[in-house]
């Protein structure tokens, strides 16, 4: 079976029009000669506004019952992208997160994806239908109630049942028409890569890049899915390839820069260069449920050093709360949290072996005049926490110093065959 | 188990504020020592909304999918109420039909509940949890898809979980206070009624009363539920019980006057007067998919008479479009259509012991100028065709000539303790 999973995401789905324009491409799809698999988000801001709804009857929402009601909002796109095909002369049939077997713990609002029993969309797809699945969304097998997979779930919705039903791709249509080399907001001469490999995508995705959530894409590299994003609102553009990398990539040292400004940098001053600290630092964040992600511990001087990490910027408070009271024991001078910070990192699965990639980007920060307060790097990641206000022109000067590869360069390695 | 099964329509959970005060509603009825059924309807106007992007999408929605896009109503306002109960210091889960176990058959749009399987439901309430089961919705067992179950679903679902779960009681919550003598905005002095019998009800929904939909109430009869209607807007009212008619209800002959503007009057004329003739006239409205209503026939003159009946004014042409290939068969000399007109009915289970109640009636028309076109009986109703611009002056008249039993009255043949 030559099978295509396709999702759309809410933009695609925004209004009755768009959803009929979704309809006639999943119906060209199907009559080039594929069978068809589509994942839909809820139509444009549905989600958002069942979480306002959810929060003007409770200030805080019940996990169980706030699944149960943001799970009405696929449910409502699936039924008329149906129906919309149903109306080209085609048969298509909806089906729940529950109904088509993604099995998920019963962690509410965030739950993962433990198995997918696709049996029931194997036996509509075998009828010759188009099959419709809720994104981002699942049923516990423990519990049997309604769960979701939190922001950006509908990709991994999508990615797993690629998986589950050997798709040739997975194709994700969004609101932009690709992996852009940097932000086209901040860098016009940006472009849309041809093909990033799944390591690239995940350092992108953590770094600040949005097209695609991290998980969908640990979940395609398990699982070997080859995805496709593209913009849903030109269809006959070529998107990029998310894959396995191979030898054609190698010359491409560097794929992308991408920047966060949600983020906060802490820092702990004067703690004691002791065994253990680190440890009971840390420790006390992960308890606090706190995510941290950038961690820089300097040589320490008489003694005592200075450790910095970064965090969401609405977890500042948290954090203070939860360090506070260590103060003490860590033998720490205090706690300091700025959050006019960014990161830039810049991305490429060739700087394994291109030695020399840091310091052109450090080179390139200087001569823009972008000081770095923090460096912390990958294999194929190296990121640099500056100023947030200087982080438009630190972006501009990275991409311009490694002048990232054009397009026609990039689709020469990698051929439209892949 | 003390349990009370609660519904509340789309305007009693029409905004957060609504469901906030639905759920302080439960809540009491929790606190005073009752299990909590509560089953809930779509907000305000939500399933017509969701109708209107159906036909967006489709002129002609599948009903499957209708179906699936349309159950989308009552997962909002269900989720929204646990939550806000929860609010409110109290446990409480919301279920689908399907998780409620609500079987029904697979006719899309008008399923009709087979069984219901409410372990799950159970085991919540002995949990002493507070349960909330959306309306309107089930699943089939045959093809595993869900269905709704057509206008005043909702008031089925509560009824049918009342007799699966063995209720004391099922309120029915509204936007009017209860069963009216006569409709209020017509006669100014009509009163709420106390209790009405099952068949009462029946006869008042069939002949226009639109407090309650017809198979809710056949359901309640079947099972034996005793259903209280009243107002969501004012919870201290007492409303009307509908119940199994017993010897204290004997003295008030007459329940209530009732209208309907909704048919049209069709008659045949000059129909042969034989054996076969009716039958092959009203197998062939029949299998046009029209429902009947009223069917006069009188005495002939010559061999031939005139067959009268009413219809939905919307079926009108599919009427004549129905009977016109018939007329040369029939010996008829052709169709009338009357689209003016208005049924006026009385109703009483007391009227099958006292004769003279349709004279009654008649006279107070008379005297009031209203001219009868058609009349038709049933052991406790008597339903008049008059002109439509005369209806609101009949219904008055009528109520009037009965002098409907005031409150106190009724109250001392019905102590609230039922």
């Amino acid at each position: 079976m030559n099978l295509v999973v396709q999702k759309y995401g809410g933009s695609s789905v925004g209004d009755a029009e768009k959803i009929r324009n979704v309809a006639r491409h999943v119906v060209a799809t199907r009559e080039a000669g594929k069978d068809v698999c589509v994942v839909v988000s809820a139509m444009g801001h549905t989600t958002d506004e069942l979480v306002t709804l959810a929060e003007q009857v409770s200030p805080a929402p019940q996990p169980r019952e706030l699944d149960m009601l943001l799970t009405a909002g696929e449910r409502i796109s699936m039924a008329l992208l149906a129906m919309a095909i149903h109306d080209l002369g085609h048969s298509a049939v909806s089906f729940t997160g529950s109904q088509a077997g993604i099995i998920t713990t019963t962690d509410h609002g965030r739950a993962k994806i433990k198995e997918v029993r696709a049996d029931r969309l194997r036996e509509a797809l075998q009828q010759g239908k188009i099959v419709i699945v809720a994104g981002f969304q699942g049923v516990s097998d423990e519990s049997y109630d309604v769960t979701t997979l939190g922001r950006g779930g509908s990709d991994t919705t999508a990615v797993a049942l690629a998986a589950a039903l050997d798709a040739e791709v997975c194709e994700i249509y969004t609101d932009v028409a690709g992996v852009f080399t940097a932000d086209p907001r901040i860098v016009p001469t940006a472009r849309v890569l041809h093909a990033v490999s799944y390591e690239e995508m995940l350092e992108m995705a953590a770094s600040g890049a949005r097209v695609l959530m991290a998980r969908s894409v640990e979940y395609a590299r398990n699982y070997g899915v080859l995805v496709r994003v593209a913009s849903s609102f030109d269809l006959s553009a070529p998107g990029t390839f998310v894959r396995e990398e191979d030898e054609r990539m190698e010359k491409a040292i560097i794929s992308g820069v991408t920047y966060d400004t949600t983020e906060a940098k802490i820092t702990v001053h004067g703690v004691a260069d002791r065994p253990g600290i680190a440890g009971r630092l840390f420790e006390t964040i992960a308890e606090a449920g706190i995510n941290l992600d950038m961690i820089v511990q300097n040589v320490s001087r008489a003694g005592h050093t200075d450790i910095s990490f970064t965090v969401p910027r609405e977890d500042i408070d948290a954090v203070r709360k939860a360090l506070e009271p260590l103060m003490r024991e860590l033998d720490a001078d205090g706690i300091e949290a700025d959050a006019d910070v960014a990161k830039v990192s810049l991305i490429g699965a060739g700087m394994k072996s291109h030695p020399g990639v840091a310091a052109g980007m450090f080179r390139a920060l200087a001569e823009a005049g972008v000081n770095i307060e923090m460096i912390s790097t990958s294999t194929i990641r190296i990121t640099c926490v500056v100023r947030e206000i200087d982080v438009a022109r630190a972006v501009q000067a990275i991409h311009d110093h490694f002048a990232l590869p054009d397009e026609a360069v990039v689709r020469e390695q990698h051929p439209r065959s892949v």
